[in-house]
């Protein structure tokens, strides 16, 4: 009772910047959102974590009912106050530990009081109440502590590179570097858990559920003819490599020509794209193929796939997700993954501008697929600054060599546009009835081919979305999840670098829709893929198709459509021949797909060791060089920097 | 009426002969065992195999209960009896669906009895129970059929490389090569369904039960010092290489210094061994650690993982697994991965063989670690032939340098043996005594070093329980799961090239016994780990340790026992510097034990896409020549093989 008074006396003031504490740890809101979501991210609300160690307790679950107990606590040392008590930290929260004030313990006191923050320590002690009117009650063990009878430094923590304070405002490099330390940040603490806990759920629905079978596939294959972007591994072999593929593409589909019906797979897939902000060289997907599955069976899967394991705290999914072709995508986005978590969609407004005598205009609807479109930006006027509107109009014509012309329209409903001079008072009103602009908001006109048009504008409706949300306009909550299908995918498009001949827009294996097959032989670029995409708030999040079990089918496409040298995919063909029923499936990008769900503003935060954007481990520092016994293993040698200079020059 | 009348009387020699359809599929009774384990392979009786397809119910679902029902099934082409009837077959089962014999649909019957086997077909039809008599009993399905009423042919199987039935006899290559049919047959079906449902028991069981986190760690890593056998990556970055790893040591070691306190994945591993017969160049690991644990505690965590996951059908596992020092299982078994289903365990005889007049025996007493070792085969005179003995005593020669002296204890009790002249009447009767031996038994027996004379027994056990099962003594069950803890292993051995050098018995980062830890310093070949092994029927299914958590003790073993250079582990050093709590971890070989439990002869078929024991993959010819931009891109270039011979030479 003394020491108890006696320590009231002592932290009277003490105690209320003990609440200040929490702030010690990175993001404190997210450390709230562990503890109250706690129980949803185990999925079995049973589960034990203190079993098979040496605590009894988490130092995020004692609470008033457990006054009295006698409790272990293994954590790190969070906090220091004075000499009166410390508080401990594991995955689970914090724990206030109160220190003895009496000489006969005066060596524990020490040791717990003198101890180096973030040192690992076990304690042994009683479950008290705290003082009333010292409770926390933003800690979800704000209302004990636990007055402790033994303690053990069981490490020391020598030192760290930095302070942990200044440390959470360092670059991203350090904390790649130190990763270890970034890791016991509740943000990245709850991410990694909540993607587990997302997996397992995932999991469950498709085995135990609907019968999957998780199959390992090789990820030492060989290069995919025409593979770009995969990773070769030299053999003990001379001259010959294995390769990194990708995806599972080929061994899924081989699954189903080998009847194992329903696969899945959380698959690691490799690619080699050097330096590409948010891209990681390996990364993984949730890889899924059925047999005897047409579009909308896949789509209901993944619909009930994603409602299974969403975090109970992320709100609901709706029951069927919507679908938008392609083609009205393009239309009405300017993109293939439309956000549709707000409104200012592409307009076409070509007819308005049928009888309008500007030379450029005319110009562009007398071409192929010339058309206007347009954006409408609500209150544009009073978000926008004329900068905003002159950078918006840049990037459009750097991008996409895309004319941009706005109007704003004034309070009093007149124009100020270079388009003004150009349009009469009806045509102007037909406009703004047509695109439902009021005063105060602004147009944005593009006149040409449709695609581009339309391109650019989405592009800008993006930007602009952006500069409204930085003027505190809410547009894109990152609470809502608007999930969307889109579909009806070109089969084909010309390539890149020679537009006589055609590319697959996918890959080579996704069925043509069965209304095209005509068209396959006669206008292959009109033919649409069986593709879907899915796309969470504009960023794609899967894609998958129906694919050809026709082996006849497939090997037109590979040779006559796509002119590729069919022999090297001779197991394939072979495989469609000897009994393949028809299957489709997907991928989920699922580092995205976490990444989205945790608010992450990269997928390095929701991937436990990541990659810098260059491909490196700051940690480690791989890639390393190697010894040149490891390269004569292999039979390989570097070739001279001078030589290779030259060769490329 | 009429048709079924007409039916009967067509198949009255049929149906008997259908029964022999099973036996076209590979291992009818596998095939049994599916069907009997068939809820087992699912863990939730509710699976629903049939959701989002285009079939009402799979091949081996439909039962009296299901007559007059419409349904539609998707299967192969399993077997046609003339015109009347064909079987259905997919991954759950066979169903026999009969053809209309009507005028009306003679296209109907013509599609499906003129298919090639092997095609896929859908058929739509009544379901209808077989006439009395004619029910199968061995068929889950066995007592209806499938009257059909609509059919299509999906795919057409063209041609197969070969007939089925021979391709089951066909080399192991030819599988591999069309592994998309080997895949079809029963035995891999089941292989894999039941690998995947006991790894989604074995999630369910860490992640639900006992709080685990799920994650995923690079496969493109550093090299590890000393890594030898791991493949390197190149990049795009001059001389620089990602490593694959050979197991996430080092990263489940940072989770624990990062607070995740349980970390568990199923991790791709790589090991680079060149040709190693039932090694693959990636196989998979449960990857399991945990902080402020014990060997206890893991043990307990591992006992509690098997029993959870075991299939329903393979008996169940004992509360504890018993556990055995290193050095009794060396001594008892000659190995440290003991098979301990049958007895025959190695005997010390020393002190018999004190006073005996045989010059070696006498040396080899003297020497250190001297002794005299003995097996008994019990009956052995009636199944070892003399070329039997000859053959081990030879085996034992040419791998252990070890002398092998055999006695054979006469129906007289007399012995057939070299030793006989040397010992006494009493002396062989105290051997006999000591030894257990019976009339019919044979001794074998080894004068030697310690460690030599028990691994040379260790082995001869060996081949005698397989000698002894040739000749149909039951001995070691498949279906008997031994599981064995070994512990207490050396923590240094001397180096294989160089004896005056320590390495680690396991890896560098495993902790040192607690009472050892004074002969660190002195006698370090003396100090025992904190490692275990799990064994299962003598095959070492999983092996862990306690960590050295401590960074000086770390940095000690690595320069002073090692003489390594700690600087290349200099990230991990200063992890366990900045507060790592004490952690340990397991590793479980999950192709092994799939295989163990399945009863697989080869981890090949538990694998889905294996390869070949020199690492080919004989379906798409990986490893393959790559294009020299591929090289150029990564800076590499093939050595000449002729320098490279001259530099081999």
């Amino acid at each position: 009772m003394a020491l108890r008074l006696g320590l009231r006396l002592l932290t009277s003031s003490g105690f209320s910047r003990l609440n200040s504490a929490n702030l010690q740890v990175p993001c404190t809101a997210c450390r709230r959102e562990i503890a109250s979501t706690g129980p949803s991210l185990h999925p079995k609300a049973s589960s034990d974590l203190n079993s098979f160690v040496s605590r009894s307790h988490t130092c995020g679950e004692l609470s008033s009912t457990d006054i009295g107990q006698e409790v272990t606590l293994c954590g790190w040392l969070q906090f220091q106050r004075q000499d009166l008590f410390v508080v401990l930290r594991d995955f689970h929260g914090l724990t206030q530990v109160l220190l003895p004030q009496d000489e006969l313990n005066a060596e524990l006191k020490t040791l717990l009081s003198e101890a180096p923050l973030e040192s690992v320590v076990l304690v042994k002690g009683t479950v008290i109440a705290r003082p009333p009117g010292q409770e926390n009650p933003r800690m979800s063990t704000g209302k004990i502590e636990v007055q402790v009878k033994q303690a053990q430094v069981l490490n020391i923590c020598k030192k760290l590179p930095f302070e942990i304070k200044d440390f959470i405002k360092k670059s991203e490099a350090l904390r790649m570097q130190y990763r270890y330390l970034d890791l016991r940040s509740s943000q990245l603490q709850y991410n990694l858990r909540l993607r587990s806990s997302m997996v397992m759920k995932m999991r469950a629905y498709l085995c135990n559920q609907h019968g999957f079978v998780d199959v390992e596939t090789p990820t030492l294959f060989k290069r995919t003819p025409g593979g770009a972007k995969e990773f070769v591994v030299p053999t003990q072999e001379h001259g010959k490599f294995y390769s990194l593929p990708q995806s599972p593409q080929q061994f899924k589909q081989l699954l189903m020509v080998g009847g194992l019906d329903r696969y899945f797979q959380i698959a690691r897939c490799y690619r080699d794209e050097g330096s590409r902000p948010d891209r990681q060289p390996e990364f993984t997907q949730v890889d899924i193929e059925m047999s005897f599955v047409d579009q909308t069976g896949i789509r209901a899967l993944v619909e009930g796939l994603l409602r299974y394991s969403w975090p109970n705290n992320k709100g609901s999914l709706p029951d069927a997700f919507p679908v938008m072709s392609y083609a009205e995508a393009m239309s009405s986005y300017g993109c293939d993954k439309p956000d549709t978590r707000f409104e200012m969609k592409i307009m076409d407004v070509t007819t308005l501008f049928s009888t309008v005598q500007m030379g450029f205009v005319q110009e562009t609807l007398g071409k192929p697929h010339g058309c206007v479109k347009a954006i409408r930006i609500p209150e544009g006027e009073k978000y926008l600054k004329k900068k905003d509107l002159d950078s918006m109009m840049e990037t459009s014509k750097e991008q996409y060599k895309q004319h941009i012309t706005p109007v704003i329209v004034k309070s009093d409903s007149s124009w100020r546009s270079p388009l003004q001079k150009y349009m009469g008072e009806d045509l102007q009103k037909a406009l703004c009835e047509a695109s439902g602009a009021k005063a105060g908001d602004i147009l944005l006109l593009a006149a040409g081919e449709h695609d581009t048009a339309c391109t650019a504008l989405g592009k800008l409706r993006l930007d602009a979305a952006s500069k409204l949300e930085e003027c505190g306009v809410p547009l894109r909550s990152p609470h809502d999840y608007h999930f969307l299908w889109v579909v009806d995918f070109p089969l084909f498009l010309p390539k890149e670098d020679n537009a006589q001949e055609m590319e697959s827009a996918h890959h080579p294996f996704t069925a043509p829709h069965p209304e095209d097959m005509g068209l396959l032989s006669t206008e292959p670029e009109k033919v649409r893929g069986q593709h879907y995409d899915l796309v969470l708030n504009g960023n794609e999040v899967g894609g998958g198709s129906i694919r050809i079990h026709n082996a006849n089918l497939q090997r037109w496409v590979l040779e006559q459509v796509l002119k590729e040298d069919s022999s090297l995919l001779s197991h394939l063909l072979e495989a469609l021949e000897s009994g393949a029923p028809p299957h489709g499936g997907i991928a989920l990008g699922l580092d995205r797909l976490i990444a989205i769900i945790t608010g992450s503003s990269s997928i390095r935060d929701v991937i436990a060791f990541p990659k810098s954007f260059r491909g490196r481990d700051f940690m480690s520092s791989a890639p390393d060089f190697v010894a040149d016994e490891v390269l004569q293993l292999y039979h390989i040698q570097m070739v001279q920097i001078d030589c290779e200079v030259i060769q490329n020059v």
